[in-house]
């Protein structure tokens, strides 16, 4: 099962962290923004940026998680970027989250699905688009477009982590209202995901079938915790949104498991940090993604939840 | 404004119809599938294939809307199709809607509009990644994944539809739900859009912030409707999901005005119908388009909802 090689990993490498490889191309050092100006140029060098930062992190962190956003704004050429980043990840050993939010009806999802989970077929021969091992995906309209990407799941041993409590500053506009009888949106969401995902129950108690829980919402990880003990968490918004440590600490179970928490500007942008000043950019990624890793390891403990089998 | 411009199309056609280019490859007729076997391969006789469905009905429908997942699901070589489909409409004096779905925070949904509505600077250079008038837009992150769209909107005059009531079965799961109070999600979106697309408003009194709002949902359209009379529906679901002209006929006001109504699989695979049997694939679309177009006219005549300017 995908979540246990996952948990796995978490556990040989003592780091709950996911780097997120989100490159706007005004993160790149001068030098390599230099004398470029088509798209094509723009795109070549964030590839030649992301290698270096995966080469940097490879060894000591589990997972990358590439948002596709970043990429689709350079067009074509950003997409075979985005294509190449998630090969070049997974050559390096990383697992691949592809961050993409989508969300159709059946027929739509089920393009999607084939797009980063599953394979396209070209009479006999079969191709991954662009291969992922997990995917973010949006709820809101309910099984019909889960199914699909859950039978892929199935069928690859993949998996996703879907929106239950998003860590923006007014994702408590719809995921917080309650519905008659008082349970919270974002709570029936979690409920939801749980059905979801509940014959992809791994060795861990927890399943492939995850869900998206913001650093920003400490109060809502631990009703979610507490309510979904089988969700693994995705859980953006540590460092440059603002979550640190100690808010996290709700989203984890007793053995230090349960979620993997990303951060991305905070990595891609370390070398612009005084702490990290006069460092190449991938040496300066390196550093903050061990710093990422100790304050999260270190808070653990703290709170007597060091990462543990069992 | 954007959406004036759309609906005085609309009315001089009298066409209150959007041709989906949603290609799977295995809808080209096998002439066009013969010898191919790679991704760049079917991405070029899916582009052939969009071309002369595009050629075929550029003088008698308003607009086009391409899915994107279709595209996504042939991996970079779809993007360029995806891309190269944009601008072909586009150069035919064709409306675009792309279909995306996209969400997320702030930062990231900014990069989506940028890449759809906006333009992506490298240096002094200006690009658009993938021109579209329109883009469909999943709202249940809230305001501030909405507002980046919105300021595009405003810049450079485009428009989006926000996911308010879905075509597909299981919309209801979330969607139908009551808030305590009595408000369903679906009516407390469409508030919230409207709330987003107050300054869009055009000279018919429809903001180029509309919503999405299924052909299979008569009920819920009714509601919405009138709750809502400055949203612009853009309707998914008539034809190949089981959404009929009568149907529809709560989306549109007393001028015949109010929605416009989108047929995929209809219109690409009718070459397989037997009504069109013996036609060329373009042909086919065409006369099914022509098809859809006196269906929708003559059923909104019959509900002395004729189209006119006011």
């Amino acid at each position: 099962m995908l979540i246990d090689s996952l948990i796995e990993k978490i556990i040989q490498t003592n780091n709950p962290s996911v780097i997120g490889i989100d490159t706007a191309f005004d993160y790149l050092p001068n030098d390599l923004k230099e004398k470029v100006t088509t798209l094509d140029e723009a795109a070549q060098a964030i590839r030649q940026f992301n290698y270096a930062v995966i080469d940097a992190v490879a060894d000591i962190a589990p997972a990358v998680k590439v948002q596709v956003a970043y990429y689709e704004m350079y067009g074509v050429a950003g997409m075979q970027c985005f294509y190449d980043t998630l090969r070049y990840a997974k050559e390096r050993g990383l697992f691949v989250v592809s961050d993409i939010k989508r969300n159709d009806i059946g027929s739509t999802a089920a393009c999607y699905s084939t797009a980063y989970l599953g394979e396209t077929r070209i009479g006999d021969q079969k191709f991954r688009a662009f291969p992922s091992d997990f995917v973010t995906v949006n709820g809101y309209l309910g099984s019909d477009g889960i199914q699909p990407f859950l039978q892929d799941c199935k069928a690859y041993d993949r998996g996703m982590f879907i929106l239950v409590k998003t860590s923006n500053p007014s994702s408590d506009e719809f995921q917080d209202r309650a519905y008659a009888g008082g349970e919270l949106l974002y709570e029936a969401m979690a409920d939801k995901v749980t059905a979801w995902g509940s014959e992809l129950v791994g060795s861990y108690g927890y399943s492939s079938v995850g869900a998206v829980v913001g650093a920003t919402k400490p109060e809502q990880a631990k009703k979610i915790r507490e309510r979904s003990p089988q969700l693994f968490f995705l859980v953006p918004g540590y460092g440059a949104q603002g979550g640190g440590a100690a808010d996290i600490m709700n989203c984890f179970d007793h053995r230090g498991l349960g979620a993997i928490v990303n951060s991305s500007r905070g990595i891609l942008c370390a070398y612009r940090q005084e702490k990290y000043a006069g460092m190449h950019f991938d040496s300066a990624a390196r550093a903050a993604a061990i710093d990422m890793q100790r304050d999260i390891t270190q808070t653990l403990k703290k709170f007597g939840k060091e990462i543990k089998r069992s």
